[in-house]
């Protein structure tokens, strides 16, 4: 039986057939992400992984079904699996704004379906780190965002050699349209054509933008100009301020896709060009309003993170954290009446917090000594006569014969000795 | 718009409606199951949380559709959302397990979903932590599992008082219903009736044993004698050496309902009775193979406990972990001026691991040392002429000045000295 196709198993080490993915690495990137997410007094949340349809549809239109793992459920409903989370957090928002402070900072990890079919050996599933300010209109808000995110890459050990955020602002874009006479109802076409404007042939570009009253050069040379906005500039004081202006630039190219952002946008890159974007985000201050029907009105701003072009990244870097299992204690036991006396030794040790394995079953000396070894043990311990335990430091194989009511305080010592390493 | 019904969504905190689940309480149990998991040795993996609908009904039948989130995906595919994890594990190990030295003991805390329609008010998803061991047929493998499970629930401080772990063996009902005449075609209707007794008016199960020739009162008796096989007599003694004989019993009443198991089997409940089981468990030496389509033959067993239940449990205990958000430091700003140099010392902080919030906008002085108490911060900072920061303990209400290029040093100083409290 084979999983389906663009899914992921994560087993806990990486695969040998060069892909990156495991479970432990899962696990490390996570907790970096919580821990910087606390760093910046964001707290967690987590919706339902399966929503109604209408909740991406209201959205972002009809064209995103497409796009979507979606189904009718035995109960008749049009659901979908979420393709991102932000619709989810502005509905849990609305719903019970009202109980909390502005601004409220929120991060939740999800794991996130896209069902494209024309994407062969793409995958369906990814997992984003998503963080949002709900309630706070002032670009401060953005900064404080902005400021995550380069913690968020800074933590993995990239550096401003490595990754560059450009800045962009749909106001900006929006002005520009508006001035040069743009049609308001073809404007998010426009915002299509910017978005893929790096992507795109320049004929079919140049196509596009006269059909909408424009022509590619005018387009080029305000993306050259790249004056800042106030608000921009305000951003980027506020980040010169935290030293972080290595981090970022402005630049026009990037607009972003999705039709529901309203002030600043930006894009994480890779210096060296080669993935697609790292993260992404800006403000959309009208996505509480679309996902209430108009009942609540909050200003929202925020970004993502995906875990597969970080994993790229990290890897073609030689950064990837060096998650190898090991344990603290490999418990020997090679004299078999010793067994149940062992394990009482085996819990003693847990009890204190310490990783210990064994063999479950009767097994050679050496075989044991060997398992030790596989699994990365710091210590064996031994029980012998009189109630002494032989604990032997894996590393600099020194021996030492201990009382067995001493082994505790002796252990603590020794790990957390280690620990400090 | 609306959730899905029997979906939750996680707020940071509890709702005030009574509901105990958070992402904060959620993050604070998952980060006890992995630690306790990691102290008995096992490693991470994870599945997708989408299925082929045949990997399901290989092992459970055709009957499992009924209970399952099921659909033809674009691909038409039949596929499902998983209803338990197991089966993906198999399928893991199967295809993999020459890569790895035996035993292989591994969790994941997958979230599952069941969708059955006659159960109103039911939650649809939960969470799950799955323990497995594969490749150790010994009932030591067994008796490691249960240690975990009951180490599990004591971090938790659940106590024997609180809990108890009914020991039971498919094997040894396995002999009752072939020494009995049992008809093997029908011993997974014996089963189901065993399962069910003691939720089932006794006259119907007596009417069910009869028809597969038994009678109520045989299976009665054999329930009340109650002799430990000798796999059963290997796990107390195993689990005694570990000091946790409080905290297991046989009880043969427990066979679990699924049709897999193949020899010891087992369900935690709280001693009040008040809740459904709280894990469960056993051992499935078929389960590899019926996945691998018999060409994989690996003994396995492991167990599962939900989320829902324990957190229950820990309510109506008095014993939910105390997860309310705290941070160390807010940063006050009382003189705008001063704004771009305090996002500098909140960088500074924050570079050092601290937790650090502060006003995005300008805000009354009165208005930010109310917010600072509201976020739970243990510290302010504010910052003075001369490059002092004045440094201000919430707690204690003790305030310093301290010059601005110490403030790393003392804030460490102080945050370490409040984390060994």
């Amino acid at each position: 039986m084979e999983r389906l196709p663009g899914f992921r198993d994560f087993y806990p080490e990486p695969l040998p057939d060069g892909e990156a993915w495991s479970a432990n690495v899962r696990e490390r990137i996570f907790q970096s992400w919580r821990q910087v997410a606390s760093l910046y007094a964001f707290q967690p949340y987590d919706g339902p992984p399966l929503e109604p349809l209408a909740l991406y549809t209201a959205k972002s239109g009809q064209e995103i079904v497409g796009q979507l793992y979606n189904f009718e459920d035995k109960g008749e409903r049009a659901v979908a699996l979420r393709p991102e989370i932000t619709p989810t957090v502005a509905r849990m928002v609305a719903a019970r704004e009202r109980h909390y402070k502005k601004p409220i900072k929120w991060y939740s990890i999800p794991q996130l379906f896209r069902y494209e079919r024309q994407q062969k050996g793409r995958l369906r599933e990814h997992f984003q780190f998503n963080a949002d300010i709900f309630g706070e209109a002032d670009p401060a808000a953005d900064a404080e965002l902005i400021a995550m995110l380069i913690d968020l890459l800074r933590d993995f050990d990239l550096t401003a050699k490595d990754f560059v955020i450009r800045l962009s602002s749909r106001n900006a874009w929006q002005d520009f349209f508006n001035q040069n006479g743009g049609d308001e109802s073809k404007a998010y076409d426009f915002y299509q054509a910017v978005d893929k404007l790096e992507r795109t042939a320049p004929e079919e570009s140049e196509k596009k933008f006269q059909a909408l009253g424009f022509t590619l050069e005018q387009v080029r040379n305000f993306i050259a100009a790249a004056e800042p906005t106030e608000e921009l500039q305000a951003v980027l004081d506020n980040l010169a301020a935290r030293g972080m202006s290595d981090f970022v630039k402005i630049d026009y190219n990037v607009i972003r896709g999705l039709a529901y952002y309203t002030g600043i946008v930006y894009e994480a890159f890779d210096r060296h060009g080669k993935f697609r974007a790292i993260a992404g985000g800006g403000r959309y201050d009208q996505l509480v309003s679309l996902v209430s029907g108009g009942k609540k009105n909050i200003p929202a701003a925020g970004f993502a993170m995906g875990d597969v072009v970080l994993v790229e990244l990290l890897k073609e870097r030689g950064l990837m954290p060096d998650v190898s299992p090991w344990i603290d204690v490999y418990a020997l036991i090679e004299d078999e009446s010793k067994r149940l006396a062992t394990l009482k030794l085996v819990q003693l040790l847990r009890d204190d917090q310490m990783e210990v394995d064994y063999s479950m079953v009767p097994m050679k000396p050496e075989k044991q000594f060997k398992r030790a070894i596989e699994v990365n043990a710091e210590y064996t311990v031994k029980l012998e006569n009189e109630g002494n335990v032989l604990l032997k430091n894996l590393k600099t194989k020194q021996e030492e014969k201990i009382p067995i009511d001493k082994i505790r305080d002796r252990m603590l010592e020794a790990i957390l000795g280690d620990d400090s390493e």
